[in-house]
């Protein structure tokens, strides 16, 4: 995240949002941001959102993630919406949503993840 | 791709390798590759898969793809191969694989991708 | 979705309700609704929204879909719920979920479907 | 299984081929098979797969599933073949494809399949 630039822009028990603002190495050739940074920071904030609801010793990992990608993806920054659809003690189940903020509001992603939590070990970490 | 430092690595009628060297930025606190970038390169590998397959004078948008992580995405590099499953006029249907090679060939990912044909749209360029 | 005995339970622009009622023949050894009646409904529901908004002389194809199964299919009936996310002249992305109705109501199974619009093909129909 | 007329054809470890013989009920307007009985059979094929694996005293459920439907799903019958790509003590990861089998052999569906070992749960059964 920190390679990309992103930041987290707000964090709520099962639902984060993670904010990507425009850089011109992060777009096709066209000015629209790539579809892989797009894909980033909806997954980091699916983990998230699921880490938020995860007890302390534990860590996240992304099982699989599908996203539909409905509209060109650009604006100032993009934000990505986890949040929580189904939280379990081993699998959690995450909607995901990517937003292009500029002079509009376009939804530019929409998708669904599947998160595993490992217990008792917490070294692994959150995603990051 | 740039900004991730991956290249391509082979491309023939249909299917498309393209690798990413480890770099310390592209990982996760323990020393794996993050999710986004495996993402990044499946979805990169399949979208060329594709183009190498379309007309002249068209261009490849990702409709959605779907990603099952399914071992630690470790190694000296990051290889992904896009290989188109369904070819056709319109959409074309694409199977995703990432490896990580190391000292072994570890399977890391595999997915599937729904692309669409940009009819008479060369400006928009592949997907980079 | 006849042989199924599924019914038609609300149509609005859009938006499609599919209604399951339980039948033993449709269950697991344990009265659960199997998962594909499950998958069955919740992209019939999903086919015919697209189509509430597909000009006349068209039909619906499925491009794809992914459902999370995330709670046990039970209860007197299964309703699916199908919901255009993102409609285009060529693609439509709708949302799937489907609830089991008894003396609670649950989340049985939440999903993304992509549609193709045949324009000009009215003979194919809509899904049934 | 049995309400849709669908037959186990071969179960090796780790593989299994479900077969659909063409019944009239089972298909839209066409003649085609509906998606429902497609995903139904393969979905099970998959979950079968997985379940040879599996330690007795378990059993398996579905995580999710995605499938994209490539071919009309015509033919005599329908062959469904799901193989275990990662197998896992947790989860395991089948791909499935469906094939329709008449004069020719046609690929009509291809996708992925997240299982769940639910260890100590015989009682739940296979998927049937």
């Amino acid at each position: 995240m920190r390679h990309l630039g992103a930041e987290l822009a707000a964090i709520r028990r099962g639902e984060v949002v993670i904010r990507l603002p425009f850089r011109p190495e992060l777009t096709q050739q066209h000015g629209f941001f790539h579809a892989g940074g797009t894909a980033s920071i909806a997954d980091s904030a699916g983990g998230y959102a699921g880490y938020t609801l995860f007890p302390e010793d534990s860590s996240v990992l992304t099982v699989e993630f599908k996203l539909n990608l409905i509209n060109p993806a650009r604006g100032e920054w993009l934000e990505a919406v986890g949040r929580v659809v189904k939280p379990g003690r081993t699998l959690t189940i995450c909607q995901l949503d990517v937003w292009g903020v500029g002079e509009a509001r376009v939804h530019v992603a929409t998708g669904l993840q599947t998160l595993i939590c490992m217990h008792g070990r917490p070294d692994q970490g959150a995603k990051d």
